[in-house]
């Protein structure tokens, strides 16, 4: 974290922040305590990210190297960044305190602008064996890919050179038509993506 | 308001929260002061929205029409949907007090997992003319349309029946080859979805 510039902790903390309300809207909604903890630990690294933006960004203020104005900017988005992953993590703890989401708020929640799904990927799907950024999954489907679980091992917030294997569960979010796009993909009866 | 259901308001406000974080960040990336009002406008309305759904979640449990636990389920998602609404309005924020971003700061929240875009649909696109449902832009190319200008109109999270005229600017979020076929679709030189 030492030779990170306080811009690419800023995004750092964005993007973790907003893999952490999508990880935890998908805990609650598969009742999945591993994908909630997960958040847990992930709240755990925006704070140190958080930290230590606030510490860099008032080093270099006061050696002249960054401007009030570019310092209060960066202390702005970063705080409202950890909010965010706060507000996560007060999701996450539904899931964790054993409340179990009554079926109709589920629903509602699945069927929110984005969509939340999970699909098995078949062995005969076209996804198996390719990675996400050879696949273009995200532009060709509008699903967003946000964990896996591979055997016993899971990945979250994967990324372009993340592999798909037959087997492998995704947990994805995205518009409704895409759904049903990645849900044929999965299960191998769409051929074309 | 006084004929929604408990479920129907927490979704609004998680919807609303995180076009909220979206429009935010457009805001500051395209220093426009016009979409970060809009991010204070909404954040009065998530306000009012948090509010009922307290009173009615309180009042149907003192009515045994709900359970402590789903009641706590309820209030603690609508809670975080409030909290990522006001982080929301930080961001706006750094947008409304004339704190322009150094560029540098820019283009890394440009380049985050989702890149955010502004495009002009031209009279020769084939976007021109047609609802976003009938182009299934989000699932087609990734992108999700958070804003749109039409003329000095307005409008903020459109749905599938907001229809694209030629002229109009679309302020959209997705992955990054989603943005390449965006404004291949919207400059007219790309003429298939």
């Amino acid at each position: 974290m030492k030779n990170k510039s306080v811009e690419d902790i800023v995004l750092e903390i964005k993007d973790k922040s907003e893999l952490m309300v999508d990880l935890a809207y998908s805990s609650i909604l598969y009742d999945n305590k591993i994908i909630a903890k997960e958040v847990y630990d992930l709240e755990d690294l925006v704070d140190v990210l958080y930290q230590t933006l606030q510490k860099k960004t008032l080093e270099k203020l006061s050696n002249k190297k960054l401007s009030v104005n570019d310092s209060l900017a960066l202390l702005r988005l970063a705080a409202a960044g950890e909010q965010i992953a706060d507000a996560a993590q007060e999701i996450a703890d539904v899931e964790l305190r054993d409340v179990e989401l009554h079926p109709i708020l589920k629903m509602s929640i699945r069927e929110s602008d984005q969509v939340f799904t999970k699909v098995e990927v078949k062995s005969n799907s076209i996804l198996a064996g390719k990675t996400l950024g050879k696949l273009k999954l995200a532009s060709e489907t509008g699903m967003m890919v946000i964990a896996m679980r591979h055997g016993d091992k899971w990945l979250y917030g994967p990324n372009k050179k993340t592999k798909i294997d037959a087997g492998d569960i995704l947990f994805a979010k995205g518009p409704e038509d895409g759904e049903k796009h990645l849900i044929g993909l999965a299960n191998g009866d769409t051929k074309e993506i």
